[in-house]
């Protein structure tokens, strides 16, 4: 255990981990990697794959950002420049009432409609962490831009990794590609982090996209959390009840 | 925020939450309460409430821990001496393979054979904090009983806040009622924990026995896991990044 969360490699946290918005990502530019215990370099190792990846096994259009594009063509204010008009469509088809923000089931059906399912679960943790904490549980066009960029890179390693092409990745490719998530996941977590997906029977585990962008959440939003309060980045965080309690339980709750 | 998880009464936080078995309770014989602001006495002061509550209030009989009652009155030799033959009935009832060991189906079935149903994940919850750790995903006769006698102190808790009969308690019972467990939870955290069952519809959230169920289980097992963690019962734990992530996880994956 002792090599695991203390010995950090330079540089291997932020510059692959797609990125939340302000609020969640106020440590973002700190380059530790809570976890690891690999060489220094593998950091920006990941990163430099991951971007090759990308010229090989592009994600699908639908999740791709546009860089360069024109940003907002229907009307929609609150995009940011340059957000592909894929992504505008896409909320529009599911913002109905026209009102500028949609809530989780209109979610699940904005991103749903290409070639990838998510279940509920998933959706209501991308909602919860990308999200304005100070809002309702409702995302508007600046989160909904965040999260389709965020879910693009992310495929993008998820196919990586998904060596065999069978749509599903087992434990070590889980450990892999979340490594190119930039988060160094020591076994005894990811162990725990597997079981969720265990169906009893005995068979191997292994997860599909949806489940995988699931594990990446809550590790993700836990990590963020721990930083927080990791004032010195030691790899240790102190908290009082109050704090830890209030850390936690959002999770759980969104959770439902 | 600052006088809530700092001062400590004695003696509050033990005596009247029901136990969790030997793996969970190795701190229980600390007598701090945490996140309790209330005068010293107090704890105390629940813990004979709850006695005198017991007596005119008393569980359904399906829930009572019987005492002085023969045990295994049909050859299970698993259960303590003394559990109430109710109970091992309606374990017996549902481990129909005679395997000794129940899985969360059948708990679920075993608990739901009186007049309350619990949903699926207060099952998870319950089957996950009463279970042996090291154990797969299932219980024996002590943990059932341990598990049952639980839900009856929780229950004649429940009954004794839910002053006007309506089967649901609100926000202030809640508080009340997770004090008569041993919590003195900070507003924050209570309305975090509330949120949980916001319909989102505007109407007052009340909860059910069910969901009473629910929030002392994850306060319970958050509680005990930070206090394994504050050795010297100062209401500040530490954890380093593996320990954050091993503690808080199993929540999630308990939960699916």
């Amino acid at each position: 255990m002792s090599s695991y969360g203390r010995s950090y490699s330079s540089e291997s946290y932020a510059p692959s981990a797609p990125s939340l918005p302000e609020s969640y990502s106020q440590q973002e530019d700190d380059r530790r990697s809570y976890g690891s215990s690999r060489p220094q370099s593998s950091g920006y190792g990941v990163h430099q794959n991951h971007q090759q990846q990308q010229q090989y096994h592009q994600p699908p259009p639908a999740y791709g950002q546009g860089q360069g594009q024109s940003s907002s063509p229907t009307g929609y204010s609150g995009f940011p420049p340059g957000t592909h008009p894929d992504v505008i469509r896409s909320f529009e088809m599911v913002d109905v009432d026209r009102s500028g923000y949609i809530d989780e089931k209109e979610l699940q059906r904005a991103l749903s409609s290409g070639y990838q399912r998510f279940n509920l679960r998933t959706i209501r943790l991308l909602m919860f962490l990308f999200k304005n904490p100070h809002d309702a549980l409702r995302i508007g066009p600046k989160e909904f831009a965040a999260l389709w960029s965020c879910l693009g890179q992310w495929r993008a390693i998820y196919d990586r990794y998904d060596r065999d092409r069978s749509g599903k990745i087992d434990l070590f490719e889980l450990r892999d590609a979340l490594y190119g998530l930039g988060y160094a996941v020591p076994p005894s977590v990811l162990k725990i982090l597997m079981s969720k997906y265990d169906d009893g029977s005995g068979r191997k585990i292994e997860l599909g996209f949806d489940s995988f962008v699931e594990c990446g959440l809550i590790l993700k939003g836990l990590t963020e959390k721990f930083k927080e309060k990791d004032k010195r980045y030691v790899g240790q965080a102190t908290f009082n009840y109050d704090e830890f309690m209030s850390t936690v339980l959002p999770f759980l709750v969104a959770y439902d």
